[in-house]
């Protein structure tokens, strides 16, 4: 299984000042292609701070995504720690990405500074992903076996950089497949639902991981997680697993993946061609609110 | 300075399915009372990971705070491996918790099983903090000098518990102070903000961290940090510096610390008893949007 750990750099992540969305985001698309995330950390804008977390990622994983400290300023200082750990001899000048950020210059209307030229100016020893929608462009280092790839903090510039990532590493790497499906239960608590479905679980094929995931509001989705190849045909194995547990908690499942409640009974209450009506109190007309959310809401 | 490392444990958060807002919450929470969290990680749901993990975390900061997997299930396996890494003896049954698990169970109807009973449970070497809003206790260890706290992932829980961990903290340790300000500023953009405030930026004192935080939408925010006793009177300080900046920047400087442009041209109307027309082409309404957002936006 090829394994990945994402990094994100920024003292306003460690100080709470903001939360770091990049990571999921960073995961979600390395499952798709195959590829697990074993470990997340957010590091400090302190040199030796990321040369030592680094090194460590790049000895456990074979995939390393870092995200921040790109900017332009003197805070930001990941790409000198970089080079460091990387064994980088000198910065070369990528055409491409310096054109980029002349092109925004102007479209904005400033004049061309140093400090914007220096975001063109790569380590040697690195494949440069060009950033259409920014300044500094996206890295791609291999270190001691391991792909490491550098980007951008600022979400959609890291968003646009995540298809470069992806495909640098189905160039490079032969990834095997992960499938994730999740059912969403209501009315059992997550403790009496283990219990009922407990032979079930014991069954379960190994390689195939389930996991709990309780919310007051929604119910206990079920996850289950299959991972490598050792189980062929990934998808119809977990339904055939999932479609076991419908005897077993009837009616209390009430939809799948990123179903809601609130979605769940609009569909409904199309498909009937029924109507409701809420009389709300102290919910300040909330669940009508949740309710019209929804395509089609009018018709209910 | 007393530092600290945020662990949040859970498959759900490596796989991408939720965003970890946890650990924003309680770094934010441990800056009030002056510990800084050097670093945050994300871990699986596995035993050897979890211990290798917060034992790196315990030999490198002062304070260790760990979320997740203290749910009733199977795959929830937190406390286990906090016992191994803890040298717990054995279990011991929290007489206070098992009260509010009681209460709970029959608050909702169910039945109190096994499972439900085990959550009262706790390694006979951890301090209880027992949770009122949820079923599974928070626990404090002490850990080769290193204060451990373990509390649920469910972000209400956390939350609700996060006052004893300071109450824990203030009680065992002495920490310094932290300081941060921000302000804002609209239509420099940063590389040439940069360069104008470089000669003030030089001249900060020792002690004081200056970080640029650049958004498209609102413009860059100049954030200020002040780590430790050695500056004292930090707020004043801060002001300071950030008003010998008003001459060099004039009304580029919008606000400060949370406000946001909106915010601040609403104010800015009320004020002045005036009122604003927006005609919107393509944005659908976006501007009256946001400025109907703020408090006395009928006015407006």
């Amino acid at each position: 299984m090829l394994t990945a750990s994402v990094c994100t750099i920024g003292d306003e992540i460690l100080i709470g000042q903001i939360v770091d969305t990049n990571s999921a985001y960073i995961a979600s698309k390395l499952n798709t292609i195959g590829v697990k995330v074993n470990h997340m950390q957010s590091i400090a804008d302190d040199e030796s701070e990321i040369i030592s977390s680094l090194r460590l990622a790049v000895s456990k994983t074979d995939i390393v995504i870092v995200t921040g400290g790109l900017g332009p300023t003197k805070d930001d200082i990941t790409k000198k720690a970089i080079m460091k750990m990387a064994g980088s001899n000198s910065l070369i000048c990528n055409g491409r990405q310096l054109n980029v950020i002349e092109e925004i210059c102007k479209k904005r209307g400033i004049e061309l500074s140093d400090l914007n030229r220096e975001q063109a100016w790569v380590p040697d020893n690195c494949q440069v992903l060009v950033n259409k929608s920014g300044t500094a462009p996206g890295m791609m280092f291999e270190i001691d076996g391991c792909l490491l790839f550098s980007l951008p903090g600022v979400p959609y510039e890291m968003q646009f950089l995540m298809d470069g990532v992806i495909e640098g590493i189905l160039e490079h790497r032969k990834p095997e497949s992960i499938f994730h499906k999740s059912i969403i239960t209501f009315g059992i608590p997550e403790s009496s639902l283990a219990k009922q479905i407990e032979e079930w679980e014991n069954n379960l094929p190994a390689g195939v991981k389930l996991a709990y995931l309780p919310s007051p509001l929604t119910g206990v989705k079920l996850r289950l997680s299959i991972y490598g190849s050792a189980i062929e045909n990934q998808e119809k194995v977990a339904n055939e697993l999932f479609a076991a547990l419908k005897p077993v908690l009837g009616n209390a499942i009430y939809g799948e993946g990123d179903d809601t409640l609130e979605k769940v009974i609009s569909a409904y209450l199309n498909e009937e061609n029924s109507t409701l009506s809420a009389a709300e109190s102290c919910t300040g007309g909330k669940i009508s609110s949740m309710l019209t959310n929804n395509e089609g809401a009018s018709r209910v």
